[in-house]
Formats: structure tokens, C-alpha cells, sequence
């Protein structure tokens, strides 16, 4: 058994934890220098994380109190700047640790996401991945030239034709070998093997050539964090890493085994996609010690601040609320399905300080506090309770809570076994997190091989797993 | 007297010299590995060129027989790699470089490409120049959701509208100070310093502040390259740099004569924009070798590869010629204009064999071959007749035409004092090229100031320099 361990980060001053800027040990104030994310991916790198997966939204969350100004004031997730064009420096500063980038399909063509993706894959050497996102903030849509959000389901709808789009240029377009440089024919692209897409469809045309050739691992790794039913089926039919949260293991071995078996039905092997859990590690030398570490953590927190993410992710203005007020008291139904996202218990009567804490300290995922040896017991318990492969950790206090991981942590787990091993040559990401070679596999349902060979692969897929399909059969 | 030298480049396997990757010399194979843009950043630096200008396209070259076949053979511009990632792992390896970066107006929101442009001011520390372009392929139109090309001059009409917008993002949402990052009050961004631009317009609507803080430059230093009335007017109302292409000193005069004329109607300090020539040099040890070495980059044009750039450049296919034939005898009064964009002289009856060798090796700008104060004596000579502040420098063979001007031009120009002389501590590229201030200048038409002041500021810059508008007033 091994543990997968993701950095969840993002280049803003609050990404998870709104306050906790103000901790001593705080550095995030750099967070505007590619000094300090270089510095980042090599501490991870070193504590033996897998990637380092940055979030991102087009949008500033200005859903509490109407304004932007308590987003502003409390650095939550703005300003924020672009991640994608800081990787190549961090790939560079690195040699395994591969890259998570948020990237919305939302408010870019295809034709340039794909080609500034390829690029990415190729500068790195294959090691990113695209953590795919329909984006969910109003003041986003306005900002990018929409009038208003496109409606939930046909997000997806329009999503799915962005995929199948960028399956044709990344795996379609430009066969293996074209790419020749040969100077002694004169040739540097064999034409035979470039082909325009032709794709037309409902929400778009794009008849031309991938622009650039593919990079090592064609299509970057495909991760997918949708939690509703339509974003579960959006994951079914296209992630290969799917980003879970809660901080129930019992609720999250219902949801991994749920979308397995999802998986199952859809043709494709579900133990060929990882899952990973958010969570929150609060660590030292002692249990004392981590526990004086957390009291000293919630002295930070601000409500205003975390009401704030609170009010983007839900799009419920809690601002009207006093401190002591019960959140389930006064609000609507939609608000207390959205008060359950984050609550293992939805029956508890929550006041507005006992959501901004849970907010602000790890709570959509397990906060996890104790010495080197709990904390290390406590992820092998939630990851064979949940049957994730491991885990994307968010820091509370960033840098320092990334690098106490490497201090107190890594040591423990190398000790017993658990962080995978790497190569001594450097792979691709897929390589590295689904131990398969650089590609899809053939029964991922990209377009990949035209239709016909397409269905072929399924079907044989199919017959390869359906002694595990009978268990669901009636 | 001093000479701004830029390496003009792109991330292709064939930038501006076709077939020319076939030398032996080239090493251009590597365009799609960070350790060759690494390597050339710092090779450019050391030779004290004040920064590496990226080109790009958002398209395929696809004019030349009504297909990519040619482009693809040749590497004409193609693959096409996404420059704007690549940027800050080059700075990370050099100090003191600038990097233009072109970006198109056409095809993105400018709220994401002024995160975008911002994060890399940022993360350059302001080394960043943005080469405005608003695009002219059909290939890329259509590829990127449009049904075709917008038309010429509603193009350079939204452009401006896009730039309005860029400025009220750059200069106008965050004033200076927003960001404080006080632990003791709790506050990041001071919430009154941050402003929702609320442009409404004809092209665009954009309600919202500016994601990221402003960079260093807040606005990045400016460069245009529009050689057409449309073009030169919208040079005037937002260039601080302006790119210039002729082989003919004198014709360049006439331009940069009559753009400073325009710069001054526009109320600009016509002497603050600065004006760069393409040159392509062939340097050796001693004047023989040097036209050995132009003889034998001869012997690799590629002649269908040059019709292929000269197509997408001009539109104009000249597949169905022989190299014999003769370009103006056959093609229509449009190609004849098409032609006069390479050419000193309309008049000459130009075969298909001349228009490719003319293209391929420095064609449209000076081809300077000599010794290296051979070389060093043209470039004066060449600035002095035509009142250019430089050159961007196209390298025939990739890279190593960069490593031989290091080599053999930089000793000869430190000799002279004729490179620009670089700071102890490094600054931003607006200040490295416009000796001034960080931001854009007081007489910049920016909205910065509200409509009033800019008014206020146009009419203090017009009275200042009334005296040498009087030259030219009847």
C-alpha cells in the first residue's frame, strides 16, 4: 500500500483558510514572487508529494455583502494571479513532481487551451495535469464577455463537446512519428501524418490542425472535482483522478464506491482512476505541541473572511448574521443543502462562528492533528476507511504547515513504506500516479481510434472486467 | 549614441528562414524543450540585447496550395508552441532580459489576458512587453469560433476598445498602496483602493476589478507593429515601441518620420516612442568568410516553404508557379501589393526563385554580412539614415546565429559604447528601454486618470512641445 500525496494550493493570499494569513509563521505575502512557488514545489517535492495542484477561478467572490470588499480586505482568493504560465519555472526548479492547473472551458477556445496545454506537457516533460472546471461564479461570466452563467447541466452538456474537441487534437490530429526533423530529406513534419479535425458540433467548429504536436503524454492527465450527479457522470466519462471531499471516510467510501461502480457501466476499469480526499494536517514534535499549534491557529480565524469563500462556493450571502446567530435558523432550504456540503452533520445547529471555523481550519476535509506517528496512523485509517489512493493536502499556514509536512511527516512515512517510490528517470505524470504508461488507456472513452475502433476497445474492456459487472447485475 | 538590441524569435521550428533549419549548424529541433529557450535567454543577455521578443500566431499557414501540407513539410511556423508559459522560467534563468511577448486582441477576453499579462509582470518583476497584434489568419478565425476574419479596420476599432478596457484593468482598478499584507489589522488589500472598472462599450462589457494587483509596470511596456494606415494610427493612440520592417533605411525614415509627426498631433512626446528595425546579420571572423557563410545558408532555402510564409503573410498563393516564372507577370494587381510589402523595388521583375531567397534569408529587413566592424559600421550607418533606437534581430541559423553575433558583433559594439549600459540592480523593461519611469508616461493617451484629467494631462504635453509642433503647422 502506498499513499499519493498532492500539494492543493493556489496563488492567492487565502486559498483554504481565510485568517491564517496573519500566523506568524505566514508567508504568503510572497505569494505575488516566483521566488516563493519555486521554493514551494522544491519542499514538496523533497517531502515526497506527487504534485503540486493549483486551484483556480476566473472570478473574484463577491457573493458576501454584494461587494468585493471582504474578499479584498481578507486576501480571499484575490488577488490572483494566473498559474498557468508559472509551471515550466517550477518544472524547471524540479525533476518528479508533476503539476495540477485549473482550467476552465467555460471562457477559452478550445483550439488555444489545447495548444497552451501541449505546450505545458511539453516543457514540462508530461507532467501536468488539467483539472477540469465549468466555473460557477456569476461575476466571472460578466467580466468574460456572458451575460450571465450558462446553466448548471448545460455547462456539462457544452463540456463534454470541449472534451471531445480536445481528444481530437491532442489524440487525433498529429499521429506518432510526426514530428521527423530529418535534414537530410528536408522533411520536419510528415504531412501524412498531420490531420485536420473537421470537428463541427453543437457549441463548436473547429475544422483545422492541432497547432502543436503532441507533448509526452498527449492528453495531460485528466482530473475532475464535480460533486453534483451531472458532475459525477462528467468524472465517470472523463477523469482519470477525481478530487473528493469530506470529512466523512464512511461518506467518501460511499461516493468512490458509487462512482466505481458508475465506471463499471460506463466500460471503463474503476481501479484505473485514483481518488483523492482534501485534507488538513496539523503537526509537531508532540501531540501537546500539535494541539497548542491548532489553538494558536484558531485565533486567526475571521469570519468575515470565511463567510466569504462560504458565500462564493454556495452563493449564499451569510452577511446579514450576527456571530452567535444559527445559520439553520434563519436561512432557506437552499441554504442548509448548502450548509451540508460542508458538514459531516447537517442535524447540528450551526451558528455563523462554528461555520467560519470549520471553514477556515481544513473542515470540508479531515483536519487531521496530532504527532508524526497519529497523523500517519490517521491517513492509512481514513484511506482504507474511504478507499481513496491518497490525499491532496491544503495547508493552514502556507508555507510553513507544506514545510512541517516534510519535518515531521515524510520521515514517518518513509519509515514505513508508505510514499511511492520514484524512478531514477524522471516519468510522465500519468506514469507516476496511475502506474500505466504515458496515454489513455484504451478504454477511456476519448475519441481516440475514430468510432468504430473506439466502441471495439470498449467492448473488449467490457468482457476483460465483467466478472467484477456481475456482482451489480440483478 | 547607443543601439537597443532585441532577438526576434519565435517558438517554431521555422520562425522568419525557411529551410535554414537544415544547416548543420541548427540545433532548432530542440524548439519544443525549455533547455533550448533557457539557453538562448542567457546567451541573448550575455550578448546585451535588452530583451528576447516572442512572435506568435493563433493559426496554420495554410494559403500556399489551399492546405497545411507545406507548412508541416517545412516547419513553417509549425508546430507552434504557446510562448506566454515559457516566459518566466527565462527570467528566472537571466536578470536583466526583457521578453516581448505577442498576444492577440482578437480571440481572448482581455480580463483574462490582463491576468494573464499582469502575472507575468509580475513574475518577471516587470521585464514583460506586450507586441499588440490583432491577427489576420482565416485559419485561426475559424479554429477559434469565429465564422471568419473580423474586417481589417473593425478589427483595429475593437482594438481599441479592448485596450480601454486593459488600461481601466491595469492602471485604473488597484490604485498604488492596495495591496498591505498587515498582519496587525487583518487587512491584505485595503478594500477602498480597489475599484469595479464598470466599462460598458460597443465590443465589450466589464464590470468587474482587476484579479490580479498591478505588476511593476502596471500597464506593459507597449509594442506595435501595424504597417498600415489603420495599423500606424493605432501605433500612435498606444505604442511606446513600434516595429518596423524595411531593407531600405531611407523608406524607414520616411516612416519613423512621419509616425513621430502623427505622435505629435496625438499630443505625444514624439522622441519617447522607440522605433526597431528587423535586421538579420551573417557574421564571421573576416569578411570572406562571412559571405561564405551567406553562400552556404543559400543552399538550404526551401522554396516552398518560403511561399508558404509568403502566403500567410500576404494571402497570396503562388503554388501554381515555376521557380522561373516571373511573380508579376502572372499575379493580380493585389499580388503586386503584395509583393512591393517585401521588396526596395516594385519594379524588378521578380521570379518565384528570387521572392523565396529574398524571404528566407533576411529579406524584408537589412541583410547586414561582414566582419564583425564590417557589421557593427552597418547597423550605425543603418540607424543614423533611418532614425530607428535598434533592431530586432532575426537569426537565419537557431540559435547559433545568436551565439556568433555574441561572439563576434557584442566585443565590437562594447568597444564602441554602443550598447546600452545595464544598472547594478535590474529594472523593469519600460525603464531599461524608455530610460524613465516604471509606468506609462504623463502624455500616454491611457484613460488613467478619469476622462477629465487625461485631458487636462494631453493638453499640459501638447503646450510643451508646442514649439516643435510649430514645425509643421502652415
Amino acid at each position: 500500500m502506498t499513499i499519493h500525496f498532492n500539494a492543493f494550493d493556489m496563488v492567492v493570499p487565502v486559498h483554504q483558510s481565510p485568517g491564517l494569513w496573519r500566523h506568524p509563521d505566514s508567508r504568503i505575502e510572497e505569494f505575488d514572487t516566483l521566488e516563493y512557488w519555486t521554493e514551494l514545489a522544491r519542499t514538496v517535492e523533497r517531502a515526497g508529494f506527487s504534485s503540486l495542484f493549483l486551484a483556480d477561478i476566473p472570478g473574484v467572490y463577491d457573493v458576501y455583502g454584494g461587494t468585493a470588499e471582504a474578499a479584498a480586505k481578507g486576501g480571499v482568493q484575490f488577488p490572483l494571479l494566473d498559474p498557468q504560465v508559472m509551471v515550466p519555472a517550477l518544472a524547471a526548479a524540479t525533476t518528479h513532481l508533476g503539476f495540477g492547473l485549473t482550467a476552465s472551458v467555460t471562457y477559452e477556445a478550445p483550439y488555444a487551451l489545447a495548444r497552451r496545454l501541449a505546450t505545458l506537457d511539453h516543457l514540462t516533460r508530461g507532467r501536468i495535469a488539467w483539472n477540469i472546471v465549468t466555473s460557477y461564479q456569476e461575476s466571472a461570466a460578466r467580466n468574460l464577455g456572458l451575460s450571465g452563467q450558462i446553466p448548471h447541466d448545460e455547462r456539462y452538456d457544452r463540456a463534454d463537446e470541449y472534451l471531445e474537441v480536445m481528444y481530437k487534437l491532442f489524440e487525433h490530429s498529429h499521429e506518432a512519428g510526426s514530428v521527423l526533423a530529418d535534414k537530410s530529406t528536408g522533411v520536419f513534419v510528415d504531412p501524412e501524418k498531420v490531420h485536420p479535425i473537421s470537428h463541427r458540433g453543437e457549441w463548436f467548429d473547429v475544422p483545422g490542425e492541432m497547432l502543436t504536436h503532441p507533448g509526452p503524454q498527449r492528453t495531460p492527465l485528466l482530473f475532475q472535482a464535480g460533486s453534483s450527479a451531472r458532475g459525477q457522470k462528467f468524472a465517470v466519462d472523463h477523469a482519470e483522478a477525481i478530487f473528493v471531499i469530506s470529512s466523512s471516510p464512511q461518506r467518501l467510501a460511499h461516493q468512490v464506491a458509487d462512482t466505481r461502480g458508475k465506471l463499471l457501466e460506463a466500460g471503463r476499469d474503476p481501479e484505473s482512476v485514483r481518488f483523492f480526499a482534501m485534507a488538513t494536517i496539523i503537526v509537531a514534535e508532540t501531540q501537546d505541541l500539535a494541539q497548542a499549534r491548532l489553538a494558536e491557529c484558531r485565533d486567526y480565524v475571521d469570519t468575515a473572511s470565511a463567510l466569504t469563500l462560504f458565500g462564493g462556493w454556495t452563493g449564499v450571502d451569510l452577511s446579514g448574521l450576527a456571530e452567535d446567530d444559527v445559520v439553520s435558523d434563519v436561512q432557506t432550504e437552499a441554504n442548509q443543502s448548502a450548509l451540508a456540503m460542508f458538514t459531516k452533520d447537517p442535524a447540528k445547529r450551526w451558528t455563523v462562528r462554528d461555520v467560519a471555523e470549520f471553514i477556515s481550519i481544513g473542515g470540508r476535509g479531515p483536519l487531521i492533528v496530532g504527532d508524526p506517528v497519529q497523523v500517519v496512523d490517521e491517513l492509512v485509517r481514513f484511506q482504507q476507511l474511504s478507499g481513496v489512493d491518497g490525499f491532496n493536502i491544503s495547508a493552514a499556514v502556507r508555507p510553513a504547515d507544506f514545510e512541517r509536512f516534510e519535518t515531521f511527516v515524510t520521515p514517518e512515512l518513509r519509515r514505513r513504506g508508505l510514499l511511492p517510490e520514484r524512478p531514477q528517470t524522471p516519468v510522465t505524470l500519468r506514469e507516476a500516479l496511475l502506474e500505466e504508461g504515458p496515454h489513455l488507456r484504451a478504454d477511456h472513452p476519448a475519441p481516440r481510434c475514430g468510432a468504430g475502433a473506439q466502441r471495439e476497445a470498449r467492448s473488449r474492456i467490457s468482457s476483460a472486467i465483467a466478472p467484477a459487472k456481475s456482482r451489480d447485475s440483478p
